[in-house]
């Protein structure tokens, strides 16, 4: 099965459009966390591990997807790169679809390394090596067709996915996104475009292709139109919650089947324990139950507003 | 000093505007480092790792920079990632300077992590943890200045910099950055200015910002009218040699005292032990005096065009 019909699978199943983020940074532990281990890139490194593992252990059953940001394990070096791998693998192994989120681009040959580094396969002589608890990775399209052609191949040989920048959810996204070509229209539609064309031959039996896009929930207008422009591009919707995205603005980025995208949010859930929402009702020690009161409140107000 | 001043002092000390990419694949190895490794990811890291070293003694007196591109690290899982950073280190040891070829870009929160994982800082309580080995990093635009901004912060704070991409090598660059705006600029002209502008308050005594950018020799026109258009901006140019830019095109690139940029050649100057050129005068045991020899022979081709 191509990877964004087992995707759609996993949220038909679970009927929840949510990817969690596993972004963790020191600050955002639990004290009983951050006790237990030493005030170093190593110590740390496995205490986001520990967190980590706890929160999926707590929500697999609920949330089908994990989305890790690599930026958060590169900045503690090798501990925290080895954090990241097994970050994944223990997501893919509790049964939840693995998205890294690491926006990687260059030239061709260069975006065959980063593809083999998350997607494809390192051939050593006659052998193959590969990350196999990787499903998705997110790619930078500035570089052009160049760049992201080698992912779009490892998607076709090992059914794996990925979900290219169109517009993104930050503040300043629009400085170079929303500019207006010659033709009328912005880069961003521009990009969209292309992001649906290069998408044509992996278009799987859900009508949508495993090469997705990343749609910001923060421009609800922009999404609305790309959900129109791009019937075939599947979005991964960064934005909910502490950046400001509400359920009612992503509701536009679904089509009439209540399909089409998915949520990602990372510091709502993963700091629950810590919110105003939850933070009477649960203890610092009981981080991963916090999770989970919020991974099934938001389940229920994004398909509320999806499915109205 | 500023990171561009170090830079341009240590391409003065030389007279030497290259930086070789140290962006080795498997089977660019020589066999006499090969077959010393095991045919695994741990293997070949090493092997890799050794091969990188016997570059640098050979070269660290006539060139001044390595840049390391990650993409072919990462292909290989952990042990490439510690690679990637012993032969940073082993760059930085040896007196060059060290360029971290990651094309990073994310929403602001994320970039912060990026630019801590190469030229800031993690904070761990009252510590912090950095890698001292990387001097400069490449970033990705299109997220705009949020995602810049942790970057130039960072270069500020720790007299690194960074090179943003404006004008890629690669041939499908123009796909998005060749696009007319409304105005009739190009994106990458835009992207210019807008690097042009950011870097602004990071101008070092040579006139040129730690804040700098990549355009590629293979695109001669657009790198001089950039040259004009951008003249506080400092070029990193890639697509010499195996990607098919000239020195009489780089020359576009420099400015009325020979000063302006860095050449980046990696196959060509890896790879010299096998090319045409330098594989009757070298064996494969003395790949890296082949490199040497086709230092020199770049440095002398260059400095010509540059200084006519």
């Amino acid at each position: 099965m191509n990877a964004i019909d087992q995707l759609i699978s996993k949220i038909k199943e679970k009927n929840n459009p949510t990817v969690i983020g596993l972004d963790p940074k020191y600050d955002q532990l639990p004290n009983c966390i951050k006790e237990k281990y030493e005030k170093t890139p190593e110590g740390v490194a496995k205490a986001i591990l520990e967190f980590n593992q706890t929160l999926v252990d707590n929500i697999c059953d609920i949330i089908p997807a994990a989305k890790v940001q690599i930026a958060f394990y590169e900045m503690l070096g090798l501990p925290g790169m080895q954090a990241f791998y097994e970050t994944c693998k223990y997501a893919k192994q509790k049964g939840m679809i693995v998205m890294a989120d690491a926006k990687r681009g260059d030239i061709g040959s260069t975006a065959e390394g980063y593809s083999s580094a998350f997607i494809g396969k390192t051939k050593i002589e006659d052998s193959l090596y590969g990350n196999d608890n990787i499903d998705f990775v997110t790619v930078n399209p500035y570089l052009g067709i160049d760049g992201v052609k080698p992912f779009i191949e490892d998607c076709k040989k090992y059914h794996k996915g990925i979900f290219i920048l169109v517009k993104t959810s930050n503040p300043s996204s629009g400085e170079l996104q929303d500019l207006k070509l010659e033709n009328g229209r912005t880069i961003y539609e521009t990009v969209g475009n292309l992001v649906e064309n290069w998408g044509a031959e992996l278009v799987g039996e859900n009508g949508y292709s495993s090469v997705a896009a990343v749609v910001g929930a923060t421009y609800p207008e922009q999404l609305n139109q790309l959900r129109t422009q791009m019937p075939h591009t599947f979005f991964l919707i960064p934005g909910y919650g502490a950046q400001g995205g509400k359920a009612e603005d992503i509701a536009l980025g679904f089509d009439q089947n209540g399909l089409g995208g998915i949520i990602n949010a990372s510091r709502s859930l993963m700091c629950a324990y810590k919110s105003d929402r939850w933070k009477e009702q649960f203890s610092d020690q009981e981080f991963g139950k916090a999770t989970r009161a919020e991974a099934i409140r938001m389940r229920d107000e994004l398909t509320g507003a999806i499915q109205k």
